[in-house]
């Protein structure tokens, strides 16, 4: 059997995991998981107890989540693609850095502009204050991605090759348009051009179309979707 | 040069990288940044422009920042003493999920109760929102570990060998106990009891003695602190 991908839609940080696996060109399956629908089918427990996506079911039948992870998972599978490093070296390092900014201060910079959803009966004032903590945050993280991408890089950890940090971060930045919250082209203009070229990337494209409900036929190693039923079997106990 | 492990006081997440320098037993220095002290010296910004501690500045001067990164570093020189795992190997993957997980929603889930510390002009409906966010998001952070510790297992990863995991979890760990939000013992005896064992540790006692202000031997690898200025030639462009 082939590694599964749990994926959550809409807007899901799993993306990037998805972009990853394509870039690694491994053969792959997916399952999706529709995160609106609440609550989440009980089985997926067996895969997160803390029933958040992203999750990779490898082929010996554990599961692994948190995106830091799976990516570095995938990453050391992928050294010859350079997706990642080696242990020990000083880009292995980079890349954890990297990683380590996207996953906990980049990530959760949204984190109040998605509790406002969360919230029906919080009074005005309480919004209104957790939409200016949501954009301050936000403001800063882009800055300091626009800063990282100064002196005409390519990508987030400079060189000449796209890592599994590049993938994750595509899958974030999309919650800033999401939330309306800057004019990127005007705000942020390295960002949005680099942005711009990461679509234009096959996988990404492949990873949008499969969050679509397509059928992407993508580089040729995505072997299917399968339900969490016909895993049942595979599942830790 | 050794290694100067820059790390912040009050409360600072940073005590787990104090920790497990000690337990990788090379040489290193310290460098205090009060964290409450604003602005903090201009300079900080050449090690992380983030302003966030903690921060490794290495022997070839270059300054890696972040948890994870920081603590993948040194379980790397650390594999002999099994503070992390080999690249490729299923407790590498394991450690990495254990690190996500707690640099990114464990973390987090304080952040509603520090922020209402940021935010004195806030009415008190919206202080009490933010406190009650938080209140929920730690018990189910407590109750995530408790469930981890199941089955008398005496490190967060499991095995007879801490890693640098169980270093980084007993600085977060105390936040719980700053709030005053639970009665620990009470309410995560498992998670109580292996925090106790985890104080006991030479290294963790010597990590608060340093947060006091106190000059504690260590293990002996701790070579005194230095100060910002004085590393001022060493700091990267
Ligand atoms: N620390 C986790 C966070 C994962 C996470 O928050 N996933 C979100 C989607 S972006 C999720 O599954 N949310 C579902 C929920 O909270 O109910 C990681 O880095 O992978
Ligand atoms: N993502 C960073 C977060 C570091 C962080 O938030 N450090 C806090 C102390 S726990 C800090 O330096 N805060 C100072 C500030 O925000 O002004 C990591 O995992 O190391």
């Amino acid at each position: 059997m082939h590694p599964v991908l749990f994926y959550g839609v809409p807007q899901g940080c799993s993306f990037g995991s998805i972009v990853a696996l394509e870039w690694l060109g491994h053969p792959y399956q997916l399952c999706r998981i529709e995160m609106l629908e609440q609550p989440w089918p009980a089985d997926y427990a067996r895969i997160n107890p803390l029933m958040k996506t992203p999750a990779l079911l490898l082929e010996n039948g554990t599961a692994l989540s948190e995106s830091t992870a799976i990516l570095l998972h995938l990453a050391a599978r992928g050294l010859d693609r350079q997706l990642g490093f080696a242990q020990g070296t000083p880009q292995f390092d980079r890349l954890n850095q990297l990683l380590g900014y996207l996953t906990t201060d980049f990530f959760s910079a949204f984190s109040p502009l998605w509790a406002v959803y969360e919230m029906p009966d919080a009074d005005e004032a309480s919004r209104a204050l957790l939409r200016q903590m949501g954009r301050d945050e936000v403001a800063t993280a882009l800055a300091h991605i626009e800063a990282l991408l100064a002196d005409g890089r390519q990508w987030l950890l400079g060189g000449t090759q796209r890592t599994v940090a590049d993938a994750y971060f595509v899958g974030l930045a999309r919650w800033a348009e999401y939330h309306r919250l800057f004019d990127l082209a005007q705000a942020y203009p390295r960002l949005a051009r680099y942005l711009a070229a990461l679509r234009a990337d096959p996988a990404v494209q492949f990873a949008q179309a499969i969050e679509r409900g397509e059928h992407p036929a993508g580089a040729g190693h995505f072997q299917g979707h399968v339900t969490l039923a016909a895993l049942r079997e595979r599942l830790p106990g």
